[in-house]
Formats: structure tokens, sequence, C-alpha cells
């Protein structure tokens, strides 16, 4: 299980003068960064790790790799062969996987500019997730990603960048290019207005409409927000590529396919709570961010 | 004890246009690069972490203070206010001590800026140290700088660095102020000509004085390489604050004060030996950086 959650209040850095639509008082803002502090994807390589686990992830990202081409590609036209670029992967996560979109693009420019007899960039290559990410694991696979690029006639220096994504997290007009692969589906708190989805912890098929409207009103706020940030901190001409859950069924948005998997995990919980392994007051508060 | 140790092969970042002095053949690379991967400090925040027995350093940051801050003031002068600025702490290791240089660094631009009705600059925080090195640990010590600097008007961004000081960490022309507190002793590698020097793992009182000479030479080369790459990696105007061990004692190199604590350690692994802990062959290849 994907395990990475996110959360709008401000970790890493710290903006006096935001202009983010939230704004939380001093007491509210350490409630909510506890809050935010207690999510983490499950660290280490071990077998239960999401660095073992992350199959899906991967393969997300390879389906996703003819975009990232493409556009990286297209980001060193638009910035006509530049001599520095800064990329940004959001929700790196940990393990193996966290470098693979940035060797990609690594690889990407020196093939690019090697065709067109131009020197590449330098690269500022920042690996983000939320602080309790487990940055040390993804670390000791760099001398692996050193090896895999030891013929990049580059040069590429890689930092880990502790934060939520809805949160500033870069100076203004400084990224070039700004990758994010399942992740931006994880929203930054539980959406308002679940009183009704009782012993669900996601959308059902059973859920009333109200659910869907909350998780919807939830995202756009979120997303709204996490466009608003990055176009701050992004240069005019620059490029993103996210890469996101989708939907088959447009028409029924408490469809089956839609929420199936999380409707298991629902009914596992509601498992637990009858062989009271957990209480149905803690239940209560279990939800899908 | 301090255990934060450097080598010299680039781990987060490879230059291949290097023009460093010394080059390795991939094998070597490979070679050098699992001897720095072994390199790291004891993790976490238990009783025997670096974290909790870093007082020595904490006080060796507190004596330099005025100089952090004087320079600082004068980075903002040189630059004439400038609207971003790139700090970089080389060598921080984890804990809470890493976060203090910088926070005095943001402080004194804060109260700097106000004093002169100035918008402060939006704040690139660069923590370096080895890949081993426990991020994770710093990381988590975040909310505690972010709360201790809510008041600060200016933005600021924490990010992690993996690397050697001795490698290239930045773009070139990317930072403007560079502080380092005791780190810059550790070497880069084991001195070459160390032969004579049996059974100790330092220079002490009874070293030939070719033990202190292959000392001082490793660490002028290491020096120099560490100039010359942050000559590379600074702006126009820039300041390094680098803070040393030095010795008071310049006439007699072998001078009890400069190396008594190591002899001690020295003989304790002797001990070691003769009790048949750590087997002679092991001793022989025990040195300190």
């Amino acid at each position: 299980m994907d395990s990475r959650f996110t959360h709008i209040v401000p970790s890493s850095s710290f903006n006096g003068n935001t202009d983010q639509n939230e704004k939380y008082s001093d007491d509210e803002e350490r409630s909510l960064y506890s809050f935010a502090t207690a999510l983490s994807m499950s660290g280490g390589d071990g077998d239960n790790s999401y660095s073992t686990n992350s199959l899906l992830q991967r393969r997300v990202l390879s389906k996703a790799k003819p975009v990232l081409v493409k556009n990286t590609k297209e980001l060193i036209i638009n910035l006509n062969f530049p001599k520095y670029i800064k990329v940004a992967d959001l929700g790196c996560s940990s393990g193996q996987n966290t470098l693979l979109a940035m060797s990609e693009i690594i690889n990407t420019i020196n093939v690019f500019c090697q065709k067109w007899n131009q020197n590449p960039p330098e690269i500022d290559c920042c690996l983000n997730d939320l602080p309790n990410n487990d940055f040390n694991t993804t670390f000791k696979f760099i001398h692996l990603f050193s090896e895999k690029n030891l013929t990049c006639k580059g040069s590429y220096f890689v930092s880990g960048v502790p934060g939520s994504f809805y949160s500033r997290l870069f100076p203004r007009n400084s990224l070039h290019f700004v990758h994010s692969s399942y992740g931006l589906h994880w929203l930054s708190k539980v959406p308002e207005g679940l009183e009704k989805n009782k012993m669900s912890v996601y959308i059902t098929t059973s859920s009333p409409l109200s659910t869907y409207k909350a998780y919807l009103n939830q995202f756009q706020r979120d997303f709204t927000t996490f466009l608003k940030l990055r176009y701050e901190e992004m240069v005019p001409n620059g490029i993103m590529v996210l890469t996101f859950i989708g939907r088959n069924t447009i028409g029924n948005p408490l469809h089956r396919d839609c929420c199936h998997f999380w409707t298991l995990l629902s009914k596992s919980l509601r498992g637990l709570v009858v062989e009271v392994y957990i209480s149905k007051s803690k239940r209560k508060h279990l939800f899908l961010l």
C-alpha cells in the first residue's frame, strides 16, 4: 500500500508572506503539524517497506516515460540549451523508484544535448517528500544512481527537500522542471463532511454522494493550492509532468472500479472492530486521505 | 566522539568534466566509494548518538557565533540586500546542532533587513554531510526550527545535500554563503606514509615526524581541493565562515596537547588487541582520518 500522505501545513519552509487560502493560528498550526509528522511511508528496504513494495508505482513511471522524455526535450529547447536547470520530483518516496525519473531526465538531457552538439547543463535534482519520509534509504541508493550515470557528460547534484508539496518548498522563480508521479491523489487533510460515510475509509459503492463530493472538494482545493505554489516557484517556460490516478467511469462516481481496493480495506477494518482488535471509536477516525 | 568522516570520491554528484587533481579509474572509484559509504556518525537521538553527544560541537558553534553574525551582515551588504541567497552548511552532522547555525543566519538576516527597512531575501538552507549521515533525524527537528523562526518575516527552504565536501556538491556560481563548523579537520582518506606509526591511530608524542608530515600533506591536499571546489560553486562577493580545530603549540607538532585524546584511544585499542577483542592485523588498518 502506498502510504504517501501530504499535509497543507508548511513544515520545512515557512513563508511569512504566504498568500495561501488557508491560514491557521499558531496553536492550530502546531496541532496540524503534529498530525502531518505522524504520517509517513514504511521506511527502510525490508520485506514490508515501501521501497520493496512499490512495483505498481514503478510500472506507472515506466508507462509515463515517453511523456517525461518528450517534455524534457521540450524544456531544453524552451530554455535554448541552458547552462543550468533545476528539477524537482515532488512526493518522491524512498527507495530505488525515487531516482528512476531523475535518471531518465538526466539521461534524456545528455543524449539530446549530445545530438545537438551542445554542452549539457548542470542539473540540480531535488527530491521532495514529507519530513518523515525515509530520505536515508534513498540517499543510500545514490551510489547506484551515480554508477548508472557515470557516462553522463554533465554534472548533476542531488538533494532531499523535506516538506509537503501543499506548502512552498522552493524559492520564487527557481524551478525549471517539476515532476510528480503517483503522489498528487493524496490529500492534505481529511475532507470535511464525511459524517455520513460511517465505517468506510474512503468512497464505496454504498457511500452517499456527499462523500464523493467531500473528497472532490478537498482535491480541488488541494490541487489549486499545489498549482498556485508551483506557479510561484517555477520560471517562465518551465514544464510540469504530473502523473495521476484517473477514472475510467465518469458517469457514476461511486462505481466499483474507482474504489474497490479501499472497500476491501474498509471491510478488513470492520472485521478488526468486530474482533475487538480496534475499538469502534478509533475506527471512526480512520480515513484515507 | 565526533565521527564525521569525509571522502574525496564524488558520491551524490558526478562531474564528468571534473578538474580535480585526483582522478580514479571506474574500479578505483567504486572501491573508494564503498570505503566512503562505510563511514558515518552514530545516527538517531539515543544515548549513544552523535546528536546526544555533541555538546563540544555546540560550544564551538556558540563561540564562533559573533564571527558568523558579523559575516552574515557583511554578506547582505556585499550583495546589496538581495532577494535571494543560498547558504550551505558543510559537514552539518545530524541532530539539533545541525540547524543552530542556519537559525542564527536566518535570524541575523531578518533583524538586519528590518533594521535597514529592507525586505528580507528568500533563503535556501542547504545542509550537507556524507550520504550515510542520518538526515532523517535532522529532518525530524525541522518543525522545532520552524517554530523557532515563526516570527521570521522572510521565507526559507531547507534541503539535505548528501555527499562529500571534497567533491562538487552545488552548481557553479550558485552559493552565496558557506559555513562549516568543526568538520574540515576530517580528511578525505588515510594519509600515505603511516607505516612507521605502528599501533597508533593518529599522531602521538612518540610518533616519527614523518607521521605528522603525512597528516599535514593530506590536510593540505584536501583543503586545497575544498577551496578549489567552493571557488567553482560560490558567487563573486560570497562569504565563507570556516571553524577549525587549531593548535596552541606551533613549535612542536608532536606536543601532547595536540593529540592526547587520540593517544588514549590508541592505547585503548592496543588493550583490545592484547585481550584479543581485535586482531593485530585488523588493528593495523585503524587510522583516524
